[in-house]
Formats: C-alpha cells, structure tokens, sequence
C-alpha cells in the first residue's frame, strides 16, 4: 500500500505542494489554499490548523478508511482581530526580528515546514492493555495464589538485578575497549607528529591519522546502516518514544545491540565529535528487553528461549524503563537522575512499585560500573568511578556568591541561543539529508567524510595556532604534543583537547589550570566543535550528543571565566574558579540544546556531585531551555517530529473542548460477529492494516435491530488463530489448542496475513472468537470532548478505544495518531495548536 | 447519621466484637463468625478476607444504602493446602518466632488487629475531573483565545512562584525566631545550672526549665487542639492522604495555618523531641492553596476574595503539590527532592508541566530560604544555608570503602529493627490515646507532662552521668555547661545534646569530634531519646518526626562508629569518619521508620549535599525498608490506617480479578430526571448522603422503556442550585442567573442542605438540570473486572464511576471507598489481600 501512494505523496520541498504555506506579516504560519479549492471555512479558525492536502486525504483515506468527503472540523471560532498584549512587548519585537532573519533564510531554504507537520502512519501503539479473554482467565486461574504473585514479584526484581548488572558490564567494557583503544591510536599520532614537527614529515602522520580514522568510523557506519538502521544516533528520541508507547520494530533486538554497541566504539575511535553516553542508555534498554523476553534472536532467524511470563509491551516496557535508567545511570553515575529519565516519559505509569524497582536496577548499573571501572584502574574497594564521565574531580570546592548569579544568567541566554542555533542547523542538515543522503552506501561515504575532516580540521587547528603553554595538564595520561613548541617543558596546549577523545577533551576543559588555554585556541575550538558536532549528530553511526554538547559548553564557559577574572582587579585567587564557569557553560549548551525537563537537571547535578552547586545549574538550565524554547524546539524533539513519531502529550492541547469524539475517530469501522467465517477474517486483514476490530452481535430478535458491543480482538490474535487453524465447518466443534503460551510466544514477532495458508475448503469454516476477544474494552460515547478522550486514552494507555454512540453501538475507533495529530507548540512565546497530517511513508 | 449508628459501633480492643479475630498457628489472621452465622462462603477463599461484621454491615448498609441481602463476593478460589516453599525457609522461622512474641504482648494488647482494618466513611474523594457542562463551554467561549491560554499559563508561574517565596519566607521566619529563643532559653538554664551546681541549689533551674516547657507546650498544644486539630502532627500523611486525592475538610485553612506555625514554635521550645521540617511541607501546602484560591478565610466568617479562576480541586491540587515541595525543598534545602515528594502521591496526575512549575516553587523557596538565612547570619550574597537542616558541613570529604558496605548492611537492618520497634510502639500509644485521651483537655495536659518528664529525664541524666570532656563541640554556638565538671575547660558532654533543639542536636551528633560523646552517655541517649521520640509523636502538638528519627540514628550510629574504629588496629586515622557511621545510622533510622521512597532517598542525599556518598545512603534506605516492610508498615501509613483513609494504592490489589464492577459497586442508585421537582431534591439531598447523582431520561414511547444515562449532577451544584433558587413554576422559564463563577465563590465551603430555606408551594416547582450537570461522565460496564474498574478510575482522577448494564442502563457507582476497600500487604513476606470495613465515625 505503502508503493501504491508513493508517487502521491508530495514531495518534500518542493514548490509545487498542493497546500503552500507561507509565513505572513503577523508571524503566524497560515495555509494558502490552492486551485481555488476552500477545504476547510475559515471563519472560525483563530489558531492555525495545517490541514490535510489534497493528496494526503486520499492516502489516508485510502490507509484508514476514511471516506471521501472532507471531514468538517468545526475546530475553534474566534477572532483574528484579536489584539494581543504581548503583540507590543520585547517578546514581539525580538520574535519579528527573528521572523525577518527566518525569512532571508527561507529564501535559501531547504526545505518547507510541512515536514515537521506530520506523523507517518507506519509508527503504532503499544498495547499496554491487558486483554481479559476467557484464556487469560484461564491461565490465571492456574497461577492464582499468594505463592505465584510472591514468586512473579520476585522475578521481577531478579531480572531488574540482572539488567543492572548486564548494564554496568557493557559500560564497564566499552569503556575499557575505548579508553585504552584511543589512548593507544593517540600516542602514536602524537609520537609521530613531534618526531615529523623537527624532520618536516607532517603530511604522513596526518595522513596515518585520517586512514585510522576513515576506516574505523567507515566500519562503525556500515555496521549500523547494513545491520540495522534504527541504531544510528544516540537513541535516545527512540527511547523515549518507546516509553511514551510508541512501538517501534526492531529497536530492542539482537542485531540493535551488536550495531550500537560496537558502532559507538568505531564512532569514538574514529574521532567523530560524540560520546558513548547516550548509547548506553538504548543499550541498556535492548539488555533489558531482552532479559524480560527470555529470548535472543539471532541473525538467521534462530533463537533461544528461556521463559515466556513477561512477554506482553506491558511487562517488557517496564523492564525497558529499568534498562534506560540503567544506561544513563551507568553512563553518568546517577541512578536518580536516570530513574528519572526514564519515569518521565512512561510516568502515567508511574507506580511507586515500578519506580523502586527501576531505581533498583539503575543503583545496581551505577555501583557496579563504579566497581568494575575501579577495578580495571587497580584499586577494585575504592570506589571511585561511578559513571563513564563525571565533572567531580574539582581540586577545591565548588561555591557560588550571589553576585556571580547574573553572570551565570547571562550564560544561560547564550547557551539557549546557542542550543537553538544547534538545533535548526541540525535540523536544515537532517531534511538535506533525508532528501539527498538517502541511499546506504552515501550515508557511510558521508560518515567517512565527517571523520577525515573532523582529523583536518584538528590537525590544521593545532599546526595554525601553535599555542605553547608550559603548564601540565590536569590528566596525568593526557596526550600532550610538543609540535613546533620549542621551550623546554612547552608543549601545544590544543593537543591535548584534539589528541583524546571528546570525554577526554570535555575533562580538560573543566579541569585544566587557568593558564592553560589561552583564548583564541577556545575560540577557535568553540567553533569547530560546534560545526563538527552538528554534522556529526544525525550521521548513520552510533553516537551521542551529550559529551560533545558539554565540551562545547565547557569550552565557551571557560572563555566567560576568563573574561570575568580579567575583568575584576586582584583576581588571582579566582583563576582557581574558570573550571566552575566551564562547568555553568557546559551545563547552559547541552540545557539549549536537549531541553530535557527535570531528569538532565538531576543528570547534570548527580554527575558534579556537589548538591550545593546543584541550584546554580538547575537555575540556568531552566534558562536555557525556557530561551531555546523561545526559538525551536529540543533536539530530541526535533528529532521525534522528523520522524513523525505520534507522542503523545502529558496534557491534551488546549482549546480542544469543542471537538468530540465523533469529530476525531477513525470511520468507518470493521467487526467481526462473534462467529465469524475464515474468509471474512482473512479478506479483512488482507486489504486493512487496522489492529483491532471490535466484535459485535445483532439481535435480531427485536425491531430495530439492536448492535451490541461484544469487545475487541486484536489483528495479531486472529493472525495466530488462523496460523494454529483454531477454527472448524460450521456446526462442529471448534479446536481448542491453543493456549496464552502460544499468544506470548508469537510476541512481539507478528507474521504477516499472506504467510498464513488458507485453503479454498477452510476458507467456508467458521472461527468462534468468543475465547480470544477482549470482553470488557474501553469506550467512549461520541459527545465525550477531545480532552476527555484524550485523557482517557492516556492515563490508561490504550491502543484502541472503540466510540460508541448513545446506544452503545460501536461507529468508530480512536487510536493513537487521531489524538497524536493535534500538537501545542509554544512558539514565541504564544501557543499554537497544530493539526498534522498523517502520512504513509 | 453518625449518631445514629454510634452505638452500633463495635467497641475497639474490647472482646465482645461480634466477629472476633485470632492469629491462627499457620500465621493467617481469620475470621471467625459468631452466632453461629457463616455470612461468606469460605470455600473459595484462599487469601484472607477480613470481612464485615454484622453490626458494620448494617451501618454500612444504613449509609450507602446497600440491601441488607449479603453481597455474595465470589473473591477467589484456592484451597488452603497448599503448602509454600518459602514456609521452610528463615522467613518463616522468624516469622514464627516474631508470631510467638506477638502472642504474648497481645495478651496484655491495648486492641484487636481491626483498628487498622476498616475505611472511615466522612473521607471522600476530590473531584479532578472537569464537568464539562453548559456553563463551563459558555465561560470558556468567552475565553478561548490563544492569548487567554497564555495569560492562565503565565498566572500559574507566577503563584507558583509566590509560593516559593511564601515558604521561602515563613522557613527563615521560623528558623530564626526558634532558634534564637532556644538559644536564649538554653543560655538561661545553663548559666543558672552551672551556678547552682557550685551552690548546691539545683532544683531551682530544673524547676524553672520545667516550668517554661510546659506553660511553652502547653500553649502550643491548646492552639492546635481548640483551633484546628488537624494541625496535630507533622501534617505529612494528611497532605499525601490529599494529593492521593482524599477530601480533609479543615486541612488547608487559615486556622490550621496558624495552629501549625505557631504550634510548631511553640513546641520546639518546650523541649519536645520534634523537628520544624515536617510541619513546613504541610505550611507550605496551606501557602499554596490559599494562594490558589486567592482567598483567606478568617475565624469570624469574614473572607478576603482576590481571584477565582482556580477555584475547582484539580488546580488546587496542582498548587498544594508544589507548596508541598517547596516546604520540604526550604527545610531540607532539597528541591528534587521536594518536588519528587510531593510527585510521587500525586502521580497518576504527574505531567511535564506542572513537574516543571512544582520543580520551579521548590528551586525559589530553597533559594529564598538559603537567600534569608544567610542575610541573618549577616552574609548575604554567601549562599550558605540551603535549608532549616543541612548534613553537609563535614570537615573532610566523605569516601566510603567498599570493606565498610557489610557494616552498613548490619546497621540499616539494626535500624529497619528499630524503625519498625517505633512505628509498632507508637501505634499502640496511638490506640491508647484514642480509647482514653480523647478529650481535648487531657491532650493539652499530656503534652504538658511530657515536656515535664523530657525536662526531667534530660537533668537526670546531666547530673547522673556526668561525662566530661575537654574537647570543644563542633558547634561554636552550642551551649555547653560545666555542671559538675571540674577540670579546667572541662564541661558536661550531654549537656550539648539536651541544651539544644533536637536540630541542634542532630548536628553535634554528627560533627562533633570523635572523643566527644563516650559510648554510656550514648546509650542513654538513645534510650531516653526513642522512647521520648515515641511518645511524643501523636500528641496533639505541632511536630515532626524527621528530626527525632534522625538523632536516634545519629547516635547509635556513632556508637557502631566508635566500635568499628576500636575494633581495628591502628586506628586513630579512622577517628575521623564517626560523624560518617552517625550519617548512616540517622538514614537507617529515618529509612525504618517512614520507609518512605525514592523520595527520601533524594532528600538525604540533597542534605548530605555529596552525591558520591549517596550510594550507600541509598542501599541502607532500602534495606532498612525492606527489614521495616517485613514487620509493620511506616509511620505515615500506619497514620493513614488509623484514620481510615481511603487511600488509592498505585496498582489493583493482585488476585481480584474474578471481581466485576457489579460486585463492587454501591447499590441501589439514586437518580434524577432531567427535569425534576425541587420536592425530589429536596428530600433526596435530605436523606442520603451521596454527593454524585446519574441524570437518567426515560424513554416511554418504545416498549420496553428505554432508560438512557444523560449526565451526572454533583451534591453541590444542586445545593447552589437550591441556594440560588433556579427552579420555576412547571411550563415557566427557568431563571438563569447562575454562573460557572457562583460556582467557583461557593467552593470548597459548601452548605448543608438544612441551611437552604425553601417555601412550600416552591417545593412543587420544577428544576431543569440540563445546563448545568455533566454530560459526559465515564461509565463502565457491570462486567469490568476490579482491576480494570480501579485503573479507569485511578487514572483520571474520577470521584463518581458509574457502572452500567449491557443496555447502558446505570445500575450502580463506584466511589473511592468500593476500590480503596480492598487493600494489599505484604506482611513477612507473602502478599495478603484484606477486605476493609467502611465505618461510620
């Protein structure tokens, strides 16, 4: 179906959109109908609905099974005349500035907005909703004693134990494999420059150095783009999608792991600008997954099984959730602020059960990855390493005066700026990308590229700066270079921000004496580690964001300190204070940049390790974000609406009341009657990718024929009874073999319906759902507003909710994207509610 | 009602009840009917189902009107053969042996074990659901605008923010008024101690120091008692009772603003072993809602009324959730922690916006309380006090080995032991104090007696010790007396624990040098202190338990200290760390006593203000909780059992599911016509004490009738309808002169129906409820399992759950009690499920 519509589907930027928008005078984003044709009255629009092209109601239409006429949102009257008081402030003046530079860009732009107005109908619901068919009950009735709920509960908390361990493990190796493997490729580069420095030789350790690095990261690349694509980035937007209940295949397998995994240690040692942090948290979720599971599959379709009692998206979204906080508690060294991290997202499922053990799991990541890296340094009962980076090794301890809080202030306003600038360059180069870079063999070409610039770059930087300094480094087994540095004991004080690794590089920022880097080598640095860090994020390669986020920071604060400690008089005994105000940039870049909410607050606090420097921080990060969400939205974001993902919200948008469920539900509706023929169920699932078709029975005994609701059954249930031939001629007994066993242990790898082989004589049997449906679904009436639709869908996680009308007869079905595709946006300050489109992709 | 039923009532701990209930040999707690009645099939009963007497039963019946047939639960199957595994395993062996003791100190019991097993019917539930009636969409039409939605949005920054400061403000007032007193106070005593013990005339300053205790608590606990005695306590279980969403009358009014501050000054004055930090989150929930309300009620009926926009239980809610952080986030200085304190009850409701605006409340009350104090210590712009009570003033960093963990171990499982000694004793103080203390007088008079005996006891143990030491406390403002010390520069070592607050002492127990405290005065402390901290908690004073809880383990902490330093050779570089076990043992202590969370866990950690150390702060809490757990449940929650509340667990109590909607619900179910006679409403508000009443139309012209569900109408809204008189003369038009703002004014102090005044030829006139009852109220069928039901309703927050028939027929509601009735525990280890009474009280 997908192919079918593709040549419908409007191609991305280019002019000739059936629906063009453009950006008029006031700021607000409107829709210029074409053709003359008026699709939507405007009369009563205030905030400005992007509606469905031409082109896309018939995809849609032809994915969901919408009818033809356009469906008549009576969205929301008001009145454009409406004269705001904000119109008048700094915020309007400084947003039509904004405009007028948004404008020139768009000129050279790449791109149209609609591209983030948009879900891709591929991404589907979790089912977080337990299905009480008569097998279930069935099932239970085995299981049911305090014994069993004792014994489930302790499962629980062993698996929670063993992702934990599982995840300081991984930590703990791709840490060692890293550290030693760069230090190693390090030494040698540097060895050769100084010798070639004094022989004039310098093109062949440069030439060494990019070969090591464009075959490493070009390896890296193909692993992730050959093996399994969704590896690529930091994994982080997946996750958390995931948790908001997004299902997304093939994110939690084997060939996942192995991709991300031994890709991040390519990227790294490849010398792309990016860290190994943000992959361990998909990492961690993957050893989660496949803990709860019990099941590894492997490459050839083999697998190996263990035991099956969680296999449903509810129990293995809550180990995965233990999994994500292991990762990032592992990568950091904060279980809180991991705990968080993952909570966050799932939170209306949060449940003090739930979140113990999860914190549980992520205190178990921390300590062990805090043993084992302890132990690889040779002292294994001195903890000392409770995450792969951490800012805690300050000399003297962190304090703030009051009067330093405006300074601090005004960083925050530029890291926001900074974030945002990250973010929509990010953002231009991810459109040309998905434009242009399409094809797998030019996504590894252009990783290669990255990596044999980035090694460019640094080598020109540390030739054409040549900044001597004869101060040591902070870090006994930093790679410092002598070059063309002549003085005895001087040495190029950027070598040992380009000669390591950018956690390396992030460390010396902090940490390194006042003396050590002068200005014009952190400004230069600044700037290309930006430049380099945007193009590095989005590459087909597995790497974070969050490392190079900081060193950008740290580098820029450092830069600020200076300047503050010139500035005042007697300021020596301040030198001591540049590695707090790299700390304070840092914490401003990656605030301006990710946006992340309370979880980075506690990440960020947990890895300086000094509470009472935790307000600081948090104070600027909400700064920061509050700027950056002035201009655009968080990179994660960012990336989320790229790919078209229906998150749903904490809170349904605003000024939705007057749309009902009738106004949003999908029509018109499937169902099956109780007992059903194979063919019916056969051809319903050939020609619709529906996931759930209510089951209703007619009495027909009473005029007028009453439709009762019977319950929902689920298109990987019937794709299973057809495979087991749970089904009989008419009049017979129907085969009871199969059990919940076989229901779980079909998960999560659904077949497709033509697998399936139905003869033409089977095709005339019946099938008997009644001991498979879910017997009690959720439904709304169809005079239910959004918000209460909304709500409900939510707060209980649902993947169907059937809408019925007044005498509970099912005429629809909302799921996940009807509620995703209204989006609030708070742009400048003002909130806008958006309506997006939904697209096969 | 009430007294209707009062004599009915079964007398607690007196051995008439008419179902009496025994600890059985195999450790199960059952029934067993009197009279020879067997009311519930016990064949299927396989977890132990405390089921409602005969005289409940009809007090239940008399209130809810339940038919007096016995509702015949089919709870669950099973046959209690079945022998565990963990039977034979130590679990059991200690359980048994902790059975035998239990046995025997019930012979001397103060009460039966049904004291915790019932639900107090005057709770209800809040409503957060939004009645999305006529009025409201005529209201919100007139403020639908983008630029609306952003001023409402900004308005709820702002109070949040005015709530930090609040807290902020009246945290430092607090501080320094207390602490300056009882430094003026203790300067006192001492001077006159030191000076009588040259002179021999002793009893004088005893009596003296007497004598200001208790005129000092004596008042405080008359202000609490007389005032609001709500106010009693540190207010914590109540304020999470509110954010589970339980109704407490009186919680958040002015009175009990002032019975709170006041109270708690005047307590820590009169010596009570008590800490000003609980009180501040229940404080600061009072700012929070007084603000949100915009309206201060003041005794004499008299009302100042600013704004009414938020007046409804959700946005209320919302702002006691961030009030409550910012009290615990300004007396810990912990605004992570503040906020996940107040996240964690309220989290079926949690979302990125309002973590945000609570984060924000509790980030300005910790800075403005930092900001303030340090400003009386005369230092302003050196933020060094970030809360009431600070761990962080350690002279060296704190490390841990990885050889200490097993101490730690023992130490959380000594203070698990300790913790929940605590919680069994105080229970047992509590019932006591119900059954005999129960007039108002004889609270007042306890408090004074145990400000007496703390006054007592502390001189006794002054003089009867008398350890003297050299060393100088750590505290250079601590009063130290001399006493009978004759050495040069000698003084009383306990005297800076007993002449101090139990804050002040908490910090000499941490920080004071290692020789300072010998291990007798310890014990002593110890003893007097726990049993002091035991008795004191439940008197009708304002106080807190984090404080007493705390210096229990600060000292004995110390005590394992100084063992661990004098078991080891070599040992006097150790001396250092005693302050580090005391840290630990105040968490094990504190972890035993409350067993509160992840929460706790990031308070501590905040206080202690190093994050490295948090690990091992973060295993004893839950080790610590696990031990706890395994006796008794905490202090906060056995609070909430003892006063009945209805609390909502996170999840449905497992095994429940064979129970439908039907069998929990309230039968039979009163309703109104869309257009009723005020004579019906009338007597209907009259006689039944429901607060939510289905709006049903009957269709008379198909046969059979059809009956449709058309809305639900709250107690309230009829009550102003009433009020306001919006009823007419049958065929007239009905007066419209309501508005969603009459509403808004009218909560949350609504009338009583005798209060309205109604003539009688009005009581013939005619009520149409249309406009103004909610017409899309969730429903569920008869058919939905407990868990399901439970889900719904916990996750949206609902007050009133209507169950209906196939033929969506209202049949019957589900409150808050029907589900909270059914409550999980695990005692020693295996999952039990028991069936609450609901009383009438």
């Amino acid at each position: 179906m997908a192919s079918a519509v593709a040549d419908k589907e409007p191609k991305i930027g280019s002019n000739d959109d059936l629906n063009s928008i453009s950006v008029e005078p006031n700021g607000e984003i409107t829709h210029e109908p074409e053709n003359g044709r008026v699709e939507q009255p405007k009369r009563n629009v205030k905030f400005t609905v992007t509606p469905v092209s031409d082109s896309e109601h018939e995809a849609t239409a032809k994915n969901d099974n919408r009818p033809e006429q356009p469906v008549s949102f009576d969205v929301l009257d008001g009145d454009n005349n409406d004269t705001y008081n904000l119109q008048n402030s700094i915020t309007a003046l400084l947003s039509s500035k904004f405009r007028d530079i948004q404008k020139k860009l768009k000129q050279y732009g790449l791109e149209s907005p609609r591209f983030r107005k948009r879900l891709v109908s591929k991404w589907e619901s979790l089912n977080y909703d337990i299905c009480e068919n008569v097998l279930y009950l069935k099932e239970r009735d085995k299981h049911k004693s305090k014994k069993w709920v004792t014994l489930r509960w302790i499962h629980r908390w062993v698996i929670m134990f063993m992702i934990g361990i599982g995840t300081a493990l991984l930590a703990a190796a791709i840490h060692a494999i890293v550290e030693n493997l760069a230090h190693l490729k390090f030494e040698l580069v540097k060895d050769y420059l100084d010798h070639c420095a004094k022989e004039g030789c310098l093109y062949q350790p440069v030439l060494i150095w990019m070969a090591i690095n464009v075959v490493v990261t070009m390896a890296g690349a193909a692993l992730v783009t050959f093996l399994q694509p969704k590896a690529a980035g930091s994994g982080i937007p997946f996750i958390k999608s995931y948790l908001n209940g997004v299902k997304i295949p093939g994110l939690l397998t084997f060939r996942a792991f192995i991709a991300k995994t031994v890709g991040v240690v390519c990227s790294i040692l490849g010398g792309l600008a990016c860290g190994k942090e943000g992959p361990m948290a998909h990492s961690g979720s993957i050893i989660a997954a496949g803990l709860g599971r019990g099941r590894i599959n492997f490459c050839a379709g083999k697998s190996c099984s263990l035991y099956d009692s969680f296999r449903n998206d509810h129990e293995i979204r809550d180990f995965v959730a233990g999994g994500a906080a292991s990762g990032v508690s592992s990568a950091f060294g904060a279980p809180i602020g991991g705990t968080l991290f993952s909570l966050e997202e799932a939170a209306s499922f949060w449940n003090q059960d739930l979140t113990w053990r999860v914190f549980f799991a992520s205190m178990i990541a921390c300590f062990g990855t805090n043993f084992l890296i302890s132990s690889i340094n040779g002292h294994p009962t001195k903890l000392s390493a409770p995450g792969l980076v951490r800012f805690n090794v300050f000399k003297y301890d962190l304090n703030f005066d009051l009067i330093e809080i405006p300074v601090f202030i005004f960083m925050a306003v530029v890291g926001g700026l900074l974030g945002a600038l990250f973010v929509v360059l990010n953002y231009k180069l991810t459109v040309f990308r998905q434009k242009y870079l399409n094809k797998n063999w030019i996504k590894v070409v252009e990783a290669g590229v990255v990596s044999v610039v980035s090694a460019a770059i640094a080598f020109g930087l540390l030739v054409g700066i040549n900044d001597c300094t004869t101060e040591h480094p902070s870090d006994h087994h930093a790679v410092t270079s002598k070059l063309y540095c002549k003085g005895e004991g001087e040495h190029n004080s950027l070598s040992t921000l380009f000669l390591t690794t950018p956690e390396g590089c992030l460390k010396a920022l902090l940490h390194d004496p006042y003396g050590f880097h002068g200005p014009v080598s952190l400004v230069a640095f600044v700037c290309i580690f930006f430049f380099m860090g945007v193009w590095t994020y989005g590459l087909s390669v597995s790497s974070g964001v969050f490392i190079p986020a900081l060193a950008i920071g740290a580098a820029w604060g450092r830069l600020v300190g200076i300047g503050v400690i010139n500035m005042l008089p007697d300021s020596t005994h301040l030198q001591i204070d540049v590695g707090k105000y790299a700390l304070i940039g840092a914490a401003c870049q990656l605030g301006g940049i990710l946006r992340t909410t309370i979880s980075l607050t506690v990440i960020l606090v947990e890895c300086t390790g000094d509470i009472s420097f935790g307000l600081p921080i948090m104070i600027v990060l909400m700064i920061s974000k509050w700027v950056g969400d002035f201009i655009t939205t968080g990179l994660y974001d960012m990336n989320v609406e790229v790919l078209g993902m229906p998150m749903l919200p904490f809170d349904c948008p605003p000024l939705t009341e007057d749309l009902r469920a009738s106004d949003i539900m999908s029509q018109p509706l499937y169902t099956f009657k109780p007992k059903e023929t194979v063919r019916n169920i056969y051809s319903m699932l050939q020609q619709e990718t529906f996931c759930g078709f209510p089951v209703i029975e007619e009495d027909t005994s009473t005029t007028p024929r009453q439709i009762k609701l019977k319950g929902l059954i689920l298109r990987h249930q019937l794709l299973l009874l057809l495979h087991k031939k749970i089904f009989c001629p008419p009049g017979q007994v129907q085969p009871r073999n199969v059990k919940l066993k076989d229901f779980r242990d079909f998960y999560p790898m659904y077949m497709k319906v033509e697998e399936i082989e139905i003869s033409e004589e089977e095709m005339d049997y019946e099938m008997d759902l009644k001991p498979y449906y879910n017997p009690t679904p959720y439904t709304v009436e169809s005079i239910f507003s959004l918000p209460r639709v909304f709500n409900l869908f939510r707060g209980l996680g649902l993947r169907h909710l059937i809408v019925v009308n007044d005498k509970n007869v099912p005429i629809g079905m909302v799921t996940r994207k009807d509620l995703a595709k209204f989006r609030v946006g708070s742009k400048r300050g003002i909130v806008k509610i958006e309506h997006l489109n939904i697209e096969d992709k």
